[in-house]
């Protein structure tokens, strides 16, 4: 194969991960991103779970350091948005700019985004106190009162996970029944500081610089009231960024790429890493572990050999 | 199940990054480090693939930062030798100091550490210029000269892989025929810029801060030689840290633990996480986030309940 370019799809962290590979590996590649450096990132207000970094690091500050060092290995970014992929036997067509590149792998980068619910205050607030995952954020609210809005098993899990560290959690569900599996229903009654809210639904989230409370309406009698929070976790879902892959690679029921352990989905030529993938801990550590393994294993097909390391 | 404790055994980066996750969901766990924290990092010079942190970052400048989060978090190292490990239905015994102690489930994050040549100067040059890993390292010798040893597939991958950002390749290799697979030795055998030094082995690494040379032996005829190196890649095994769990749980043929993508081993209350385990890249930051996976994994089989982040 005379062409060895690889084309990382989405900087986000996984994306700049397994160009930060490739690059030291000395392989020629492209780094597309047709928005900015960081991806999720952006809206992350305080990264305080990934080993290494000082607790306290913003998520745009994190976005920035990752922006210096694709700067210092002179790693550029491809403007463009991709308009589609095709692979065929021995290498992957994209098209972009009206043209039809060629390139002897892919790797997938391009993320995720937090469903919302666009009520009042939610992307003001955003990273200030509405948070969309309880992993990364939950600890920040030691001792404090939270409320959960959503009724499948994230939100019931993420409510379980949150009465551990908060004093006082608020399961938020706009129907009269939650979704989630029995079993986890269970362990939720059971957590005497968790109250649930049914038919009610979340009409603004209010607070100056912070939440400080929100305005929440029982949509059967139509009353609205105030509840004093330090933080809402928003958990009505998660949508992968996987319309360029579309009826080319296999996905799980959720539409999450699925791959093996070197990230290489279905697709030959094609690997997928970060929040666009099925994975057990959607984490930005795990993104960036993604993005390496994904870089090497895309190498390795490349250069048509194995590389333990 | 009333006591809900994890242990976690080694705090190098991946049994720290459990930790992190740990404190972080509010279980009750103890870390245990007999050595220092920070594991085979104490051993690296620089870290430049670690995406987050600033280029030219060292090892020990990492070790610290993993150091200052632990304290900062006011998570204790407990700084016992674990004797041994005893699964049972249930919960998992641990015995130190003599004593015999009960933990929900383990996370053995034990490490491995890479075989040395026990040559002059290697250990005085580890991480001057002596490296056990080339896709760590080998970015720091851009057309630069190199030398790997060693005749098996790691090594053979490391030379090819070297031989794309160097100048220059020795590979030396102490009998008159490579170990590594056919079709690796055939890429090997393409590539201009290796030579290959048969029935060779390094009798001195030799450089005042920095590695200048290599003192050479042939075995077959005791002639020695120097020759000029910038850096020198020993690639002749890595032995995975795992008697504690010998017998208890499954391994690779080359001894590592087989998990499952949970970090799950094939005993029920046990995780393993970074080099002790079996996995497509060995870096730190697979490292870090298995850690991350393997925590998060016991918090969820320990609290009987699925978390989705």
């Amino acid at each position: 194969m005379e062409n060895k370019k690889i084309a990382i799809i989405g900087s986000g962290i996984a994306g700049a991960s397994a160009a930060v590979y490739l690059k030291r590996a000395g392989v020629d590649f492209s780094l597309f991103e047709a928005k900015a450096t960081g991806g999720q990132l952006l809206f992350v207000e305080q990264v305080d779970n990934y080993i290494g970094l000082p607790l306290g690091m913003k998520g745009r500050e994190l976005a920035q350091a990752i922006d210096n060092t694709l700067a210092q290995l002179k790693i550029d970014i491809v403007s463009e948005q991709i308009d589609s992929i095709k692979p065929l036997k021995d290498k992957v067509e994209l098209v972009y700019s009206n043209k039809v590149y060629e390139y002897s792998g892919v790797i997938v980068a391009t993320g995720a985004s937090y469903k919302t619910l666009n009520a009042d205050g939610e992307s003001r607030l955003s990273g200030r106190g509405v948070s969309y995952c309880a992993i990364c954020d939950g600890f920040f609210y030691r001792n404090k009162t939270v409320a959960v809005v959503g009724g499948g098993n994230t939100a019931v899990e993420d409510a379980i996970y949150l009465s551990g560290i908060a004093q006082k959690v608020y399961l938020i569900h706009r129907r009269d029944s939650l979704r989630a599996m029995d079993y986890i229903q269970k362990e939720l009654f059971a957590k005497t500081n968790i109250e649930i809210l049914y038919d009610t639904v979340v009409d603004s989230i209010n607070g100056e610089n912070i939440v400080e409370s929100l305005t929440i309406k029982n949509v059967k009698n139509n009353s609205a009231r105030n509840i004093a929070v330090n933080g809402i976790f928003i958990a009505v879902g998660v949508a992968p960024s996987t319309s360029l892959v579309k009826d080319i690679v296999k996905f799980d029921e959720s539409g999450f790429i699925l791959t093996d352990e070197e990230m290489q989905t279905s697709s030959e030529l094609i690997w997928a890493c970060g929040d666009c993938r099925k994975r057990p801990l959607r984490q930005l550590i795990t993104a960036a572990a993604e993005g390496a393994i994904a870089a090497i294993a895309a190498y390795k097909k490349v250069k048509g050999l194995y590389i333990s390391a």
